[in-house]
């Protein structure tokens, strides 16, 4: 009877009374689940969505599949080459060791393990100044991006200066924060530091590397922002995402490096020097900061994932992340080699590389700004994943360039489809030179 | 010589200019790295920070280190009976998986195998009525939170009705996103529904167990809830945190299974059903918001780490997460019989079990209100990890209960302890049944 009387307690027919009998609960007959797929009348919906949805809308890309075999795509690593045996026997590892510790929380702003590696080894390869405790490990550098903005920008006030063109991901982050975007133009330098309006609170830098044009911000450039940040009390967020490939003799060091003040927020992923699903990257922060971006990340989504910390930690500790950089630098000069080689002697008269001495992709602008559109068409079409600089660009550029990655592609892949950029452009515009068999090659 | 001029490029003293011999960078001399120490002048910092930080301050949880062996904490799941051998191999095998496969980026939504495993498993197990396109993978149910309130939440308008007492870290997330909380008052069927403002958008429940008095929602508060999102328009955040674990005869399905109107968001976690360092959880959503969740989600953190979601997909599609749960759920049932068992008999003067029929802890009322302040002294000093009610509240509650939590203590420590609470107890308010041997068996 006891048991009966819980069960109807428990599914909500009886209703319990402190020190009374129950009573026989009024519900309403139960409604069929099928009912509920009808749909929402249009519109009804988005009215209900807050102003984060009206930000974003179009700012999400575009779901990507795999890639095809020989594809000039930006920021993808190669991981045919990656250490997966390795990897996997550090995984073990690391779940083996997961089982026998007594249950506790992984910190929201890392595990120390992964903290004391990260803080070596961006000293070391970026001579980063850091400690372990100005760490904070996230989800890649989006969700570096998304702590931060919601921690520097009060919606609807914060203006922030983003270099022009530049990553479309991050300026998701910013506007998702609420905040006002202020395009900067790029130019050989990399940012334009005296076109920033005074009034900007926080200025977003790729520095080693910019994205995307590839060039690097110069000394003095750089010592022009950090001035502007003491000026005006403004902080910087530098984006390191793909500097540890570099082709020059000595690096130029990171931006945080320069930094005085603690102005320098600075960003770094493993998505490119390892793989985009590992989904760790991390924030090296000034100090003063420190406790309230650990906030935000607990607030957010409490920790990462402990045992893939623990299995990256091991990874760098070992030694492991240092020599694959090394080889991987080897593999990406060979076909940032071909690919300079191939741009100069296939389409020099169409094409100028801009100079870059990092990365694992560069650009290159069009000689001719009439031939500009009918150079990009050719182009992206026998080069399939290159990219106009305009698709990274708030407004509209007056000398577009094209963006060729190498992180999948190999030299003979980049010397055969710059071949086929070469007879396709000539069969365009030198008609002279065109002869009857050419079109056959091609197909 | 050339090689030369490029370093002096790179390194940012020479200033190229195109078509034109370079010329030297004015720049000003290097700055000791370990000038940039200096520390920050106090408070500077916080005014850089933006009103998020101000939002969260002290809403973080102090930062905690392992269990103690015997511990009565909430929400910590009992992990030494969980397959590691098992898991390793799982994962051993997605690694290889992944080695093999041609690179791509994981969707936003989660990889489609894990969705459809999640909307099988809470068809299933919760009776939940989705599809594998309804299901976002989130970082654990924080993310989930998360990613909800800045989707429905405009800051500085939204009115949210949070339980009272209720989860600390869901309203962290509100707070984080702007949204002004109404505390609810909960009473044994759970939320006051009648209690609701008109005016509130977002209602967040935990329907099945309460969080963390442990009641259910009873159907005719269901009913209710329904019917008044429906006549405001508002929606609900139903977090089924713990429902998986239920020792009623015939559980009670989600609040979503009775939802016709697309108006509830159901939030699942398998930080109890496997553990916290895996760090997935997930939303099933209705149709209408999908886009724009998967969106936030690309804003926040681009995607979940795919091989943790490969591995958990194939946990949960061979059948191993319900074979867990039902093994867990026979251990929690035995811990939980001790637990009512020894309040009954050990401490029955003083508490009285709050019904619960759910999950992996349970609360009881102090019997005088007199007494209080003393008993739930008594009994924390006895039982690490329990905690009062009050710690979840956002005013004071005028009958604060106790939390036990069952997730990681055996029955003979469930047992152990209340006997010493009950001997501190009788100590304390029956000097006449104190014995001079008893203080030194205590001990």
């Amino acid at each position: 009877v006891i048991s009966a009387y819980d069960l109807l307690v428990a599914e909500g027919y009886l209703l319990p009374r402190t020190g009374a009998r129950p009573v026989v609960a009024d519900i309403a007959p139960r409604q069929r689940r099928a009912a509920r797929q009808r749909a929402t009348p249009p519109g009804e919906g988005d009215r209900r969505l807050a102003s984060f949805w009206r930000n974003t809308q179009g700012l999400r890309e575009t779901p990507r599949p795999g890639l095809p075999e020989r594809c000039f795509r930006l920021g993808v690593p190669d991981y045919r080459h990656f250490p997966h045996a390795l990897w996997r026997r550090l995984s073990a590892r690391a779940l083996r060791d997961f089982a026998r510790k007594p249950f506790s929380y992984p910190p929201s702003e890392g595990i120390p393990e992964l903290r004391e590696a990260i803080a070596q080894h961006v000293a070391f390869a970026r001579a980063v100044a850091c400690v372990a405790s100005d760490v904070i490990v996230t989800s890649g550098a989006v969700q570096a991006f998304d702590l931060l903005t919601r921690l520097l920008v009060t919606p609807g006030k914060t203006r922030v200066a983003v270099e022009e063109p530049g990553y479309p991901p991050l300026r998701a982050a910013l506007l998702a924060a609420g905040a006002e975007l202020v395009p900067v133009p790029v130019d050989d330098e990399g940012l334009r530091v005296d076109r920033l309006p005074e009034d900007v609170r926080v200025v977003c830098v790729t520095p080693s590397h910019q994205s995307p044009t590839g060039v690097a911000l110069s000394l003095r450039r750089r010592m022009d922002l950090l001035e502007f940040a003491r000026r005006h009390n403004a902080v910087i967020l530098e984006d390191d995402y793909d500097g540890e490939f570099r082709f020059g003799a000595r690096p130029l060091d990171a931006l945080q490096t320069l930094d005085r003040e603690q102005r320098v927020f600075y960003v770094g992923t493993f998505s490119k020097s390892l793989f985009p699903a590992i989904r760790k990257g991390f924030v090296v922060t000034p100090p003063w900061a420190r406790e309230a971006l650990a906030t935000v990340k607990a607030c957010t989504d409490s920790h990462c994932d402990a045992i893939g910390q623990s299995v990256l930690a091991a990874f760098i500790r070992d030694g492991h992340l240092a020599r694959h950089v090394r080889h991987m630098r080897g593999i990406y000069a060979e076909r940032r080699s071909a690919l300079l080689e191939g741009i100069r002697s296939e389409l020099g008269e169409w094409l100028e590389p801009i100079p870059s001495e990092a990365g694992m992709h560069l650009a290159a602008r069009i000689r001719d700004p009439q031939l500009a559109p009918a150079v990009l068409k050719t182009v992206l079409a026998q080069c399939p994943g290159a990219q106009s600089t305009q698709d990274y660009a708030m407004k509209r550029l007056a000398h577009p360039a094209i963006t060729f990655g190498y992180g999948v592609i190999d030299p003979p892949g980049i010397q055969s489809a710059l071949g086929l950029v070469r007879l396709a452009l000539l069969r365009e515009y030198s008609s002279s030179t065109t002869s009857a068999s050419r079109p056959s090659r091609v197909s």
